[in-house]
């Protein structure tokens, strides 16, 4: 402690925790310490500044637990550790984030697998399709698929007072052949609320605050990791600037327009629609 | 965007910033996203420890903006930006952090200059002098010291409802030699509550959470900046372990006990006593 200068404070802060019972922890904070000391300094942060950045913290936290996630989605801390977590993996479909608005108990759905009622005029009806399949192409009968996304009004319905509880939401079961199929209205763009904190962060950075649209699928089955993530449409506006970084390459899917009438009849939607496609891999257990 | 793998996610995370009108929060922002993310990836920080650290800050959060400091000041960055921003010269005195205990119009003392009332069964009584100068050993006449510290109980006069308003607090004005003396009781050592989160994370950290007992000083002349400091106690068992690292090799002074009935009835104290002494120098205004 004596003749502290910036590392020895840094150095004294790390040698405190070397006493922690718990390696883990110590690990964590000493870290976090080293890289906050440093980032401070690179930055010669003031004390106007500090003091702006523990008022923002102690804004965050008056709205709580769900502001700071949405902060840690907001400057892609969330997508780090989702990735680290989830990484990559050759021929596997990738991990995405669950996002706030998962719910279990999702209708089990029956042909003809339609994940909605009402606002048809507000949306372009899709029909989904793919199949559930191990690495080596093998298909997965039986896997249970969840899916949830928004409606055409950008709104979940747990948060819309509009639609029917457990609308756009739906749980159903590959077939023999691990195939699947479900009718939908493609989701709409929505925004991060921009009144909070975080918003404000976004605006006062000229960042905008809207998702790419996406669907959310979580795919399990028996032998297999369950799999989270998240499927995307080619040509999104938000698709290189999503305001939570999580557009990956591998999840975004084209929406094929069909305008043939006998078409849309035989599968009774309206004409024009749009077909979409995708195949989900699971990594087995080890 | 595109097939983002994690040094990806920091690129383009930055790479956004780069629209924002403010170029200063740009780079505090860049700097800031580049050390969470890189933290986020040596320590391979998994999705519960992600969640527990979010839970955490929703937990410093719900106390507020004083509990952040604490937090700041907890793990030494509270530090790192006062030393950044008053960088220690040569020949000049240090400075320290001003804390959340500082009041203004503090009562003017007059002679004999004793800062308290009552308690003086409870403490060591001091008699402190030293002189406030330039530089080049000038000194400053007419300097303002204003002065506050804990009673012997360890407590500020305001959050302790058995002191007098103002108790252990007081200004004063160096005399034509730029001479000061005072009258007090030896401060104590005191403690971070221990109650609230980040008492909490110190206790987890198997870390105490007392601070080096301390005097803090401030003192305004015209044609100097003004000095924010604090003077520690030799021999005071938290110096190489305060809990804010505020503890300065050169801010660490002496006190030094008088054991004679006769010097101590000249001062009209109780034998035995103490005297300290302290020279502040002032940096010139450029």
């Amino acid at each position: 402690m004596q003749d502290q200068n910036l590392k020895n404070v840094t150095e004294t802060a790390v040698n405190l925790l070397s006493k922690s019972p718990n390696p883990r922890l110590n690990e964590i904070m000493a870290k976090l310490i080293q890289h906050l000391h440093t980032f401070a300094s690179e930055v010669k942060l003031t004390e106007d500044e500090w003091m702006k950045g523990l008022e923002f913290l102690a804004a965050v936290g008056k709205i709580g637990l769900s502001e700071f996630i949405m902060l840690s989605d907001a400057i892609g801390l969330s997508k780090v550790v989702n990735i680290m977590n989830h990484p990559p993996l050759e021929g596997i479909t990738e991990s995405n984030f669950t996002g706030p608005y998962y719910r279990d108990e999702a209708p089990l759905l029956t042909s003809p697998f339609k994940i909605y009622s009402g606002c048809e005029e507000e949306g372009e009806q899709v029909l989904f399709s793919g199949q559930v399949m191990a690495p080596e192409g093998k298909p997965i009968a039986g896997a249970l698929i969840e899916l949830w996304q928004t409606a055409p009004n950008g709104l979940y319905d747990c948060v819309d007072d509009t639609q029917p509880d457990y609308n756009f939401r739906g749980q159903l079961y590959t077939d023999e052949q691990g195939r699947y199929q479900f009718q939908t209205l493609k989701p709409a763009n929505y925004r991060f609320p921009s009144a909070g904190p975080v918003g404000q962060m976004l605006v006062a950075l000229d960042r905008h605050t809207w998702h790419a649209a996406h669907i959310h699928f979580k795919v399990s089955a028996d032998g297999y990791e369950h799999l989270v993530t998240q499927l995307f449409f080619k040509g999104d506006p938000y698709i290189k600037s999503d305001v939570v970084f999580a557009v990956r390459e591998s999840l975004i899917i084209n929406l094929q327009k069909h305008d043939s009438p006998e078409e849309a009849a035989q599968h009774n939607v309206k004409n024009p629609f749009h077909t979409a496609h995708y195949d989900f891999v699971l990594k087995p257990k080890c």
